[in-house]
């Protein structure tokens, strides 16, 4: 199979992590937003919606949203519960990562670290501080009592919030004032298979 | 089961009508987001984001995230696929309404609605506009080629994009420019179980 994707980009290297943790053989086809690559004819016939990470399989079908993809991935394997409720409750992080942190954490981080906080966008970045410590306090006080942030086990709700987590202080988070998340970002990294950014980023394979 | 939430809201329209499209009973606990009811100490308990949608169980368990809430309600029905990549297709449509849609169409309709247009909200509601038809062009294109969102049988996805889409007129979208959509929005309400957000509001049970 095929990824397409950035791995600058939290939501691409989600891809890549699990595809790691679970030694999938594909191949990644690095694809420039700023270049333009998702809006080309023939990647919107891949994914109207002109975004990365999309997931393309032998026989052609595509699917796109980072947490779509790795929990596809993953089905069956022990990054999903089997159990009914728990697999609800990573899908509830999952939906929670979305909707309230990737749009405070990754878009302040953005702001920062790609285009160097230019003054125009300095009102927009110190904004999105306020919506990040309130889901990193959500998520301080879930880890708190226990060790991944849907319960005991590893799931890919911990990829799908490790992913911009880890990198928060690129948009100003400190970490400090959270020690269960960064003890938890530990356990992250401890996981059989796991790959930091960078070494993605420097052309570590599967 | 117990549901928090507000029937104004589509994101807890969401689940009133998997709960009516599978007839499940269910005690509904209406909670006003306005009036403070949702950072009580007491619910906070129950979700650490203080938001609604909130489903608790009777053992207490409790479940946030109006998607992962319906995903785990209709979980072995048959408005959940079988087939695992079909699945996948299902929450991909989930989190495109959570980040392309929702953030859009449901915000332009919220300040337009229910806070009336007020003039420190204009360039806001202004600057929604653009997303908003952004998405609803992404489902156009899909609805022009197969009767429901994610392949040819009604699904839980169709459920999370109809909420605010039918009402998308209310936050500035004129929807008959998009005549897939239109045909889609009326094939939904043809479903066994359907329930408007009118019936909710005015107090059609189970």
């Amino acid at each position: 199979m095929q990824v397409y994707g950035d791995l600058h980009s939290g939501n691409c290297y989600k891809v890549k992590l699990v595809m790691n943790l679970l030694n999938i053989a594909h191949a990644w086809i690095h694809t420039d937003i700023l270049n333009g690559d998702t809006h080309t004819t023939s990647f919107k016939l891949k994914n109207p919606n002109s975004k990365i990470p999309l997931l393309e399989l032998d026989d052609g079908r595509c699917l796109s949203e980072s947490n779509a993809i790795i929990n596809y991935l993953a089905d069956g394997s022990h990054l999903v519960p089997d159990d009914p409720f728990l697999r609800a409750q990573v899908q509830q992080w999952q939906f929670f990562e979305q909707y309230s942190h990737e749009p405070y954490i990754a878009v302040a981080r953005y702001i920062n670290k790609y285009l160097k906080l230019p003054a125009e966008r300095v009102a927009e970045y110190q904004a999105k501080q306020e919506g990040g410590h309130k889901a990193l306090a959500v998520m301080e006080q879930q880890l708190a009592g226990q060790p991944f942030i849907a319960g005991d086990s590893f799931t890919t709700a911990d990829v799908s919030l490790y992913a911009y987590t880890h990198v928060a202080d690129e948009g100003g988070f400190e970490l400090a004032i959270y020690p269960a998340i960064e003890q938890w970002l530990a356990r992250v990294a401890e996981q059989p298979g796991f790959i930091t950014m960078q070494q993605t980023l420097s052309g570590h394979q599967v």
